[in-house]
């Protein structure tokens, strides 16, 4: 852990980290529909200290953590593979592809990051009851890691949540309640709940130690491409707050003077839960009226992050794109079928958007290095990829049976 | 990779890796129902070579790989991470818990590890096909496996395997063949294949370098303790290969002068497919003749290692459970809401073990270590755990409407 404080990413005030515990209190409204979350903070740490004490061939993330070791939670989190895929990225006229694979995470998702520790944060304040919003894969996660701390969890999550995730939060022993609406509606009871009744709020972009969690995936990243920054990385993007993390890791790691540039990264939306893509692309910001997509983890009528994740991508001479639920299950096949790696439509859509771009006059150059962030374990959501393929009948157990 | 003979495990003939290629030539019988397999064969290092060689503090595992580098698929597998249960640990009488967490290899079982290795042989020998019956998990780990390298993979399932298996090695791009029947008629029928119509066979126990593909995680479970043996190590038993596998990697420790005693072997099994553990307490071999359990991933009438599960368990002064399915299902749900590790049934049948052992006259003394293996992910299997919990109603997404 380093010292740090929180910054407003809208006025620029700074906070120490025991005077706020959500948003700006200048900035932050309290939530509406149609309003991205205003006044989100930032953690600023002292980068002089890091920059004297990082080595790379012994790398102490550690000094990326926003909460001392003591609080955290004894679940091993983080720390996935990352897989190259060689004759893939010949045939996308790329130099080298990595796919990230956070699937691969204890609840299956990349999420397990933030709720490490947002989790970690609980404990040193001493809150033992996290409360949080989510279409799924942020509530399993919370849910696991509240199992292995003993903390509560008390969870909202839109009705429509996948079977396999609902099956999971339950099992970890998580209050859960589905919730009749969205999850935009899911999260704004999340809010009210813990403004009026207790616990600490662990809302995507609303705690600050989201965003810091989800960092690690892209510190992570750059240490696997063998601590070089990779030209591009490719991102799913619903709530804009893995993006935003993936952003502050290498933000962190250029202020702390160890590295020379950013990654531009790619945000792929589906394309009826847009709202980021939108607002990158005119600079107006309106709400998806009707996010129906069949990656259920990045569909969002309202995100949270819009402004931060808009910023990131600017910042980093990025963009974004849209695909189609048709286009995001034929790139999870795809990227299965080529990599052995199974990831969920949410997962499969950062691909998705990459093979839409080399297709495109925007192609990333032969020499271009990308990275896929694969968000989610393809095992929770096994009803998505069903309707594309079809398990052959049964035969006698006979060698006659067989035309092969 | 150090040079290795195989030795037959019956009759101790060696041979050089191209001299054979499965079974011992003289011990080996060709598989018939209701007689485990004969005349497997082990590897045996050069275990000067790797005590040379082997630094603890830089450990390099290649030393005990019997496929040189070169062949390595490019999917990342193993190095899952091994977590630490102090409360549960405190409340059973233990010392010290570990779960060692296989459900997050790339396909969610541990049996990635196996494949792994094979098809690094397979690219050896120059061989493009692979084949395989499997109960799920073998398969859809040979199927991502061949993903990644491009290699073709034929898989023989039994026509009850869970849907999410399914889905996997049907999308990873594999040749799936449902065979009616149980897995015992998909372990016949594939040996048919390949000696009829080709490929290299991956079947368990069957081919030598499926035990060698497991032992690696005997050998980061060491490695993850500290460098030091667990007391016990409580695994669930089907075929018994995981075990032998786990077994191997202290035996080529212990041999390689790096350990100077064995972990105690604590075999679990369904008390429906309970043939290894009737052949441990009575030394008579007979089939489990009606295996009906949910964990479907250890349901085998025939187990092929029988022989060298019994011999392993015994050598390392352990022992053999059997639990019921609720005991496994009860055991999954303890596990998940203590920590945060969803595991499908087959991965809580080691647990249930542990709980039972604990509330016997057997119990493991308290200051003993012991670990679970956790072989598959809990996502696998989604409607195993549904049976036992309820997901409550949804609500309106107003605070009046929660009771809590």
């Amino acid at each position: 852990m380093t010292p740090f404080v929180y910054r407003c990413t809208d006025c620029g005030r700074t906070y120490s980290r025991d005077e706020v515990r959500y948003l700006c209190p200048t900035c932050g409204e309290s939530y509406r529909p149609g309003i991205p979350l205003t006044g989100v903070l930032e953690a600023v740490f002292d980068y002089p200290a890091i920059h004297g004490r990082f080595q790379p061939g012994r790398p102490d993330w550690g000094l990326f953590c926003a909460v001392e070791d003591r609080y955290h939670p004894p679940l091993p989190v983080g720390n996935t593979p990352m897989a190259r895929l060689d004759r893939t990225a010949a045939e996308l006229g790329l130099g080298t592809l990595w796919v990230k694979n956070d699937g691969l995470n204890p609840s299956g998702s990349l999420k397990d990051r933030a709720s490490f520790l947002v989790a970690a944060e609980a404990a040193r304040l001493g809150i033992d009851l996290i409360v949080a919003a989510s279409t799924g894969n942020a509530a399993s996660a919370l849910a696991a890691v509240c199992a292995s701390t003993g903390q509560k969890a008390l969870i909202f999550v839109p009705e429509k949540a996948p079977k396999a995730k609902l099956v999971q939060m339950v099992l970890y022993g998580a209050t859960v309640v589905p919730v009749k609406g969205t999850y935009d509606d899911a999260f704004r009871l999340s809010l009210d709940y813990t403004a009026k009744r207790g616990g600490l709020n662990r809302n995507t972009a609303y705690h600050p130690l989201t965003l810091e969690g989800k960092k690690t995936a892209g510190l992570e990243i750059w240490a696997q491409a063998g601590f070089r920054v990779p030209d591009a990385i490719f991102v799913s993007v619903g709530d804009g707050v893995i993006l935003g993390g993936v952003a502050k890791a290498f933000l962190d790691l250029n202020r702390a003077g160890l590295i020379d540039r950013l990654p531009r990264l790619i945000g792929v939306q589906a394309d009826t839960s847009d709202a980021i893509h939108r607002y990158v692309e005119t600079g107006v910001y309106s709400d998806a009226a009707n996010p129906t997509t069949r990656a259920d983890s990045i569909s969002v009528t309202c995100p949270s992050n819009a402004h931060g994740a808009r910023r990131a991508i600017l910042e980093s001479g990025g963009l974004t794109l849209t695909v189609t639920d048709e286009e995001i299950l034929s790139a999870q096949a795809t990227l299965a079928s080529r990599s052995g790696i199974f990831t969920e439509p949410a997962g499969a859509t950062a691909f998705a958007g990459l093979l839409k771009l080399q297709a495109s006059s925007r192609a990333l150059p032969a020499d271009a290095s990308a990275v896929i962030l694969a968000t989610g374990n393809g095992l929770k959501d096994v009803e998505a990829p069903l309707s594309r393929i079809s398990i052959p009948p049964a035969v006698e157990p006979v060698l006659e049976a067989l035309s092969l």
